[in-house]
């Protein structure tokens, strides 16, 4: 009787636990897939109106640089959804499989704005064509490890796989899109397309927590998300006083782009540093980035023979490579082989896949002038 | 005995389960009106800069359209909780609340698209008064379907009664504020206006699917708000060919409003289509609304005699009507018949009470020459 | 038996219960994190995008401003972190450790917008240092009532600690940085500089009820951010009269200021008014704000013999103060003694701390010239 007994409780306890639970579980789990969604959300805002108006400070370009914007998000993230569909998503929530192609297009942004002014709107709808596959290849093998190849990347804000590949892709890319004449064409911003690039620049800024904290378990969103504005508030210090030493006065092009390289380097490491590595990774990545755009620029692009519009390679080239090395001293028990390899791999894909469609984009026609809205867009005025 | 134990241990089993469920419901629909809320910001987002400023394409009406749009959002929201308040929103909660008053709010932001720089501030404010009251009328008629009249609509996301409602109420609206000489006045944007349009645009893109899914069960919002942005991706893509091969050239306004008509079509369906029929509604509506307003904007205007400024019907009036239409073959289990009641209940109510308000506020006065922020402001560089 | 087979019910109940809520609890907390981890963000897009453009109205000093903000925001949030963390934060998640930082940059903010155009760009950083301290002892006292001094003041919102005494803290700063000519130097805005600054007013007016409700428990939410919106259309509305009726015409600055005033006022009350209260008190501060703005700042100005740039007097000084005090009318219970206690102490701190900290600051150099962006910044198109 007594055994019955016992028996009966654990029976109807277990019911009751399990009851309990089917209420909980589905609720809970809608629950934090609606709390993704709204970080998709704040990452859908960045690649738009972030990404888009950051390089409306070329001031002849604006139309067609937001235009360019909203296609290349229109046709990469169907297209990723699409060819993830076919059988690597299983598994992957709807939420997760939006971020994942939002990632992609971030890096397809990235690569764009090595391009702005010598492609036509037509050609970036390409670029993404030829882009999308290539990201999804490196993101299996390095992020994935898909092939059993690399190894654990630690990666988790894509310092790495979105903002280096994307940065390389777009520079090597530029080389086949770049005439001589175009390198002797300054690049000029005004008063108000350089307010709406701080505008894109703010919008970045604000939401990069929830671009880095994505796809993390909640539990572990409240220290990573600190730790991306920590790093932010790092790199933008740096980028004010490294402008400000190395210029004598402050350059706007150096604060709306290289404060954010502090999002770009702590990616890799979000979810593992401590606030005051945070803050170093921030400082150091605005003053690399700041030194970058203020004294490397003018010599990479000699160097390469090709024009960096947006200066991607001082944004998210370098400092995305200097977050991924970073992680091998930050995070506890890391494969400094696996990382190692991780970055290398993704450097020559990147460099690879970015000088092939740099040719095959370069075959449908490179402008004699730099283009601007005038080339393509009805009723402007010059 | 044993029937008494079996009877302890389901007493007090329900009494755990239910003491656990005490705990977890009310936190849990706490939770869920909290992630409602946050749906209810990415409206008003969409309601103030969305809408606010893609009507800021006028280059010389900045100041004015951004005024009415903070008066129309704040006299109509009260005023909609206020009626509402007697009686019919027994059981809503107060975020559902101000959820379905911010809907009311972007159906009339439509309709004042239509009347932009033909009425002063004061009257956009009388607009809002007018406007109201008919909004909450047809929703209970077709959405609620409160007199048992027309049966079960498909309009999750608002494409019959937010959009075709607005835009029809607007354009009806218009005709007694149109004179002859407002449509000899060509609407001119530049190089700002255009691209603080884009802003706007850009805002409404990113949030829409909050807007669809505003009111959506939690298990129900991951295929909602990727069906939402697949149709945006697709109005886009759609709007940038048609609007090059019917102009020769893109033209800034055809993508700042065309681009949105995925959104506007999906509403209706939201949370039916699969991810195709998401994409085929967004590729469909954008060629529909680039067609509208590339070839078919001059003849609404010279037929009805008068001029819409905003070009709301071919961006929210047809895609809307089309959307609803596009159930009747994407939604298992409707009744066609109730949703082409609803869309001609719909049609004929926001006729009448347009045609209707416009005289009213007509009687105010309209003015000889297009208004301009000159008109109303203070200090104006002309 | 009985009691046996009894005692094994509860027992194992409770385990059961218990085992439930282990499950369920770290996932809930940890849910109610990430939702204040998102009012979070919506703060920071207020502080950067908000405040940020709305200072953008005056004409030649874009960039300046927006850089100054990016650096007051940098600097106060990791310091006041870093101070707090000291011993004061324990039992501090993370998230609230943010918001309340975030806060205190708000405060700042404030404080910055009557200096615009006096002080240079590393001053602002040292106007961070300088605030921070002063605004975590007033805070201790006033709000955490530290010292057991004050009492319990209601101020959810930050009515008092944040609008009151960053305002205060300005104009008491703003004296010792003015020089008689500054007074008759007249502050340029234009078209495109009001249209930015209307997109910063309208990023404050969306994302205020995430501010004021920010550390509010969750079954509290509703309530709280519906006050905060009906506050906010009670006090655009009553701006748009009043401005007409004082001046003639509407006055861009008016509407882009005052309108946000119902949301500093309705701060200390927002968690306990009714919404009918909300709508008094937003349609009040609203008036009030404006008859500052139109018919006292030029007096305060004079009497102080300083300049309040972005007069943060009258938008965030008055309507605070008031708001504070609306709440012995409003909250049930308050302990009207304390709340007048909390607002006298509140502006003591912040005249005394401002007036140190403006002629700390003036030591480094006041220009003689009004600042403009062409005084720090690279290729300025004058």
């Amino acid at each position: 009787m007594k055994r019955f007994v016992a028996l009966a409780i654990l029976f109807l306890g277990s019911i009751v636990s399990v009851f309990a639970n089917e209420i909980q579980n589905p609720e809970i789990s809608s629950i934090l897939e609606v709390q993704q969604y709204n970080r998709a959300i704040h990452i859908m805002a960045m690649l738009l109106i972030g990404f888009g108006f950051l390089m409306v400070f070329v001031k002849k370009c604006g139309r067609s640089t937001i235009t360019a914007t909203f296609l290349l998000v229109s046709v990469s993230i169907p297209m990723y959804i699409a060819i993830k569909g076919i059988g690597v998503f299983e598994g992957k929530s709807e939420v997760e499989q939006l971020i994942l192609a939002e990632f992609g297009a971030a890096s397809l942004l990235v690569a764009a704005g090595a391009l702005l002014g010598r492609i036509k709107i037509y050609q970036y709808m390409i670029l993404a064509l030829l882009f999308i596959p290539f990201y999804i290849f490196n993101e299996l093998v390095v992020l994935d490890d898909y092939f059993n190849f690399i190894g654990k990347v630690a990666d988790t804000g894509g310092s790495i796989i979105i903002h280096a590949f994307g940065a390389i892709f777009g520079v090597a890319a530029a080389i086949s899109l770049t005439l001589k004449k175009h390198r002797d064409t300054p690049i000029l911003a005004d008063a108000t397309s350089e307010r709406f690039a701080f505008l894109g620049s703010m919008v970045l800024w604000v939401f990069w927590p929830s671009f880095c904290a994505a796809l993390v378990p909640a539990a572990a969103i409240p220290m990573t998300v600190v730790n991306v504005f920590i790093a932010l508030c790092g790199s933008t210090i740096a980028t004010y006083f490294a402008s400000v030493l190395i210029r004598g006065k402050v350059n706007a092009g150096d604060i709306t782009n290289a404060a954010l390289a502090g999002g770009v380097a702590i990616g890799a490491t979000c979810d593992y540093a401590t606030h005051t590595q945070a803050m170093i990774i921030g400082i150091l990545a605005g003053a690399i980035s700041t030194i970058g755009f203020a004294l490397l620029q003018k010599r990479q692009e000699k160097f390469l023979k090709m024009v960096d519009t947006c200066g991607v390679s001082n944004l998210h080239g370098i400092p995305g490579i200097f977050g991924g090395l970073a992680a091998i001293f930050v995070v506890n028990g890391i494969d400094a082989g696996a990382q190692l390899k991780g970055i290398l791999f993704t450097v020559v894909i990147a460099t690879v896949s970015g000088l092939f469609s740099g040719k095959v984009i370069s075959l449908l026609g490179k402008p004699k002038e730099i283009y601007t809205d005038a080339t393509e867009f009805e009723n402007i005025d010059k």
